[in-house]
C-alpha cells in the first residue's frame, strides 16, 4: 500500500435498524477497507437516547452520547452521519454540522423530499456536502447513477417502486388472490409492515423519494409536496385479477416524466403491462426504471429497506467522501444543481387510459346511465365487464369495469365525482391510471 | 451559474458505432452540460482513417486527423477518448496518452480483459486515470456501481447477460420454438449479428467484461484466460423447450463468484430458474446481477451496446473526469485496485447439477449403459426424460435429456468423453450447467 493511510472520523446520529447496521457494517469490514482503500474508517462519536442501543450496535463506551450537539461540534468529526429520520431535529442537525464544517451523510427521505434545495444551498455556502444515497431505493445505487453516472443523458422518465412494504402486499394480493386487508393484517403481524402503515400505503414514503429522485435526475426544484398522491388501500383482489386478465400488473409506482408540457410527478397504483420489468419485480424488493436520452431504458434493482442494504448505502457514501478527505482533497460542492427550474405539468392535464371499477345498480338502464355519465366528460370507453365477486358487499349492485381510451384526469375525475352522486352508482370503488409506457420513452435518441 | 466555467478538450480516437455516437451527444448536448455543471465540453481533436467518417460525425474539419498520435500528443487535449477496440495500436494510445498526462476514457474490454491491471499501474505511475465504464454492460453504469456505490460491500457474485447478441438469439429460440441456426442467419440479416458471430457465440465477448467485472468487483487480478468459456453454439429449440418444462430459462451468463475456495469465473450457457430476475431480461438487453455482503442482491439493466446507450457512458466518464478537471483538481488515481491476489477455484472442482443432452441408440440395453457411465463417475441422475423431436438428425438415435443431481465438473466432463465414445451414444448433444442461484447469496449479512 503506497498512499498514505488516514484515519476518518464518522460521528453518527441515531443507532435504529439502519443506525445499528451502519455500525456492525464498519465494525465487521473495517480492515477490509483499510486494505483496499487506505481507509481507517473510525465510529468517534454515537449519539442515541439510550445506551442499551449503543451497546447492542457494538458502540465503545467513550464513544456515545445521548446529545447529538456533542457529535456535530466534536473537532475530530469529518463526516456526521443522520439516520434519526424526521424534520427535527434532523435539519438542526444538518445545519450545525455543516455550520461546524462537516459533511453530512443521510438517508432522511422526509426531509429531503421536502427541503433538498435548501439543505444543499446552505452545504454549499459552508464548502460541504450531502449524501444521500439511502434516502431512496435502499441499497440501490440510484442517487449516484443519477448525479454521476447518467450525467451525459437528458433524464426523461424515472418510474420507480419506491416502496417495499407497499409492493410486498401487492405480490402477495396477486400471488395469492388474496385481499388488501387480509394481506396487510398478516404484513403487520410479521413485521414487514407499521401498525399505523399510512406512511407505506398511502404513497407519502414514495412522494418523498420520488421527489429527491425528480429533482436529481431533471436537475430542477420538486418537493414531496409537487408530488401528487394516490395510495393503494382501494385496490382488491378483483382489480388485481381483472388487471391480470387485461394482460396488466398493479404496481405502487412514483413516477416522474420531464415532458415538454413540464414536469410531472405522482405516485399512485399503476397498471402495467405484465411484460414491463417494473412488473416483474415481486415481493419487498424495490426497482427504478429510468429512461435518458441517451442511454434509453434501464432499470436498477435492489432491497429498499433493511438494516444491511440501507447501511451499504449509507457506508457507499461515507467512503465516498473519506476517499477525497484521506487524501487531503475537500470533497467538492456540486455546481448548483437545481437550477432549471422547471415548470409543472398540472396533474388535470395528465392522459392516459384508465381503469374504473364502479358498483352499479342491478336494474335494468342502469349501466347505460353510467355509460352517458362518461360520456358527457368526453370519456370513450373501450372495454365493459361485469364482475361476478360474489362478495360485493352491496347486495343489489355488481362491481362493472370500465376501460377508457385515452382520457383527461380532469374529465374522469370529474365523471367520477358525478357517478358517485347518481343513484345507480353504489360506489365509485376505484379509478386507477393504465399508464402510457411506451410515452416513457418518447425523446430516445434514434441509433 | 456562481462557478467559474472551464473548456475541457477531448480527443476522440474512432469514430465508428461507438465514437461516432460520442462525437453527435457531445455536440448536441453541449449547451445542457455547459449549464448544468458549468462544463464547456470541446472535442478538440478527432482521429479516424477517413475524413468522411469524421464528416458524418459532425467534426470539424480542423478537428480531424488520421494520425492518432496528434491527439495524444496535443498539448491542449485534457482526455483522451479510445474507441477503436484491439489491442493494437489502442495499447500504445493509453500508454503515448498516459506519458503525455492524459486521462483515457475507453471501451475497449478485448484490451481491458487482459491487460486492467498492468494499464492502470501504468496510468497511476502517470498520476491519470482510466475510466472504463463503456467496456461492460454498454449503458449500464456497472462500472462505476462495483468501483464506487457498494464498496461497502465484500461483493460475493456477479452474474451478467453481458453480450446482447446471444441474449437475442436465445429470447427468439424461446419466444419462437426457433431453431439456433435460423435465428443465427436472421439476427445476421437485420444487422444484430456479425457475419463471424463468433465473438459473440463462443463467448469471448463476455468472458472478456466477466474478468474486467471481476477484477473491479472483486479487487483481484483476472484476465480473459482465467476465464472459463462455452458458447451457445450447441443449444437447440428442443434444449430451450426441455428447460423451460423444468421451470428453467437457459441464458448466456458470466459468472464470477469470491467463494471461500477461491475465485470461480465462467462463461457458459446456463440453466436458471424461470422466476429469477435475469430469466426474465429479454431481447438484446444486458443484466447484470450482484450480490454483496450487506446489499444482497442488486440487478443493473439496460441496453448493452448501441451508438448512444454506449455513448452514454463514455460521456459519463467524460464529465466525471471534466467535474475535476475543470475546478482545477488532479483527478485522484485509484489507491492499487488489484490488490488482493486471490486464488482461484479450478473449473474442475465446481459442483453443482448438470443438464446433458445424449442422443442415444434406439435399442433395447441402451439407456440402462448410460446410466451406467454416469454412474461409474459418482454422478447420480434424478430425471431422465427421452424427447421426441422428430428431427435428431441420426435416424435411430433419439434424444434423451438427463437431469443430474449435485455433481463434480470434473466427473461430468469425464462421463461425457466416455459416454462420447461408448457405441450406445450418437452424440453428446449438450452438457449444461444448472446453476445453483441459492449459492449466489451464501455470506449475505442476516439483517
Amino acid at each position: 500500500m503506497s498512499e498514505p493511510l488516514r484515519t476518518v472520523n464518522v460521528g453518527l446520529i441515531g443507532l435504529g435498524t439502519v443506525g445499528g447496521g451502519v455500525a456492525r457494517l464498519i465494525k465487521s469490514h473495517h480492515d477490509e477497507y483499510l486494505a483496499a482503500y487506505g481507509i481507517d474508517l473510525k465510529l468517534t462519536r454515537a449519539c442515541a437516547l439510550a445506551w442499551e442501543q449503543a451497546e447492542a450496535a457494538g458502540i465503545e463506551r467513550e464513544a456515545f452520547t445521548s446529545d447529538w450537539h456533542d457529535v456535530v461540534t466534536d473537532p475530530a468529526v469529518d463526516i456526521v452521519v443522520e439516520l434519526i429520520g424526521g424534520e427535527h431535529p434532523a435539519t438542526e442537525i444538518f445545519t450545525t454540522a455543516f455550520e461546524n464544517g462537516k459533511h453530512v451523510v443521510s438517508a432522511n427521505k422526509a426531509l429531503l423530499g421536502r427541503h433538498v434545495e435548501t439543505l444543499a444551498e446552505k452545504a454549499r455556502a459552508c464548502g460541504v456536502q450531502i449524501k444521500c444515497e439511502a434516502s431512496c431505493g435502499g441499497g440501490i445505487p440510484i442517487v449516484s447513477t443519477l448525479e454521476h453516472d447518467l450525467v451525459g443523458n437528458k433524464i426523461l422518465t424515472i418510474a420507480g417502486i419506491l416502496n417495499g412494504t407497499t409492493n410486498y402486499i401487492l405480490s402477495r394480493m396477486d400471488a395469492e388472490g388474496a385481499d388488501y386487508a387480509d394481506v396487510l393484517a398478516d404484513a403487520q403481524a410479521k413485521g414487514y409492515a407499521e401498525a399505523d402503515p399510512s406512511a407505506d400505503v398511502d404513497g407519502f414514503d414514495a412522494a418523498s423519494k420520488t421527489a429527491i429522485l425528480a429533482s436529481i435526475g431533471f436537475g430542477t426544484r420538486v418537493t414531496t409536496d409537487d408530488v401528487y398522491q394516490q395510495g393503494i388501500r382501494t385496490i382488491g383482489a378483483e382489480d388485481i385479477a381483472q388487471a391480470r386478465e387485461l394482460g396488466y400488473t398493479i404496481k405502487l409506482l412514483g413516477i416522474a416524466r420531464n415532458t415538454d408540457a413540464g414536469v410531472d410527478v405522482r405516485v399512485h397504483p399503476t397498471l402495467i403491462p405484465a411484460d414491463h420489468m417494473l412488473a416483474k419485480v415481486n415481493g419487498a424488493m424495490n426497482a427504478v426504471y429510468v429512461v435518458g436520452d441517451a442511454v434509453g431504458e434501464t432499470m436498477f434493482y435492489g432491497a429498499g429497506a433493511g438494516s444491511f442494504p440501507t447501511a451499504s448505502a449509507v457506508v457507499g457514501d461515507i467512503l465516498s467522501l473519506s476517499e477525497q478527505i484521506s487524501r487531503g482533497v475537500v470533497p467538492l460542492p456540486e455546481i448548483e444543481p437545481y437550477g432549471h427550474n422547471l415548470a409543472f405539468k398540472p396533474m388535470d392535464e395528465l392522459q392516459t387510459k384508465y381503469y374504473v371499477r364502479l358498483k352499479v345498480a342491478d336494474r335494468v338502464g342502469a349501466l347505460s346511465e353510467t355509460v352517458d355519465i362518461f360520456a358527457k366528460h368526453n370519456i370513450s370507453i373501450s372495454l365493459i365487464n361485469q364482475v361476478e365477486d360474489g362478495k360485493s358487499g352491496v347486495s343489489d349492485a355488481c362491481s362493472v369495469i370500465f376501460l377508457t381510451h385515452r382520457a383527461l384526469e380532469k374529465d374522469v375525475q370529474a365523471a367520477a365525482a358525478e357517478l358517485a352522486s347518481v343513484d345507480c352508482v353504489a360506489e365509485v370503488a376505484n379509478v386507477l391510471r393504465i399508464e402510457d409506457v411506451e410515452a416513457w420513452t418518447e425523446g430516445v435518441m434514434a441509433n
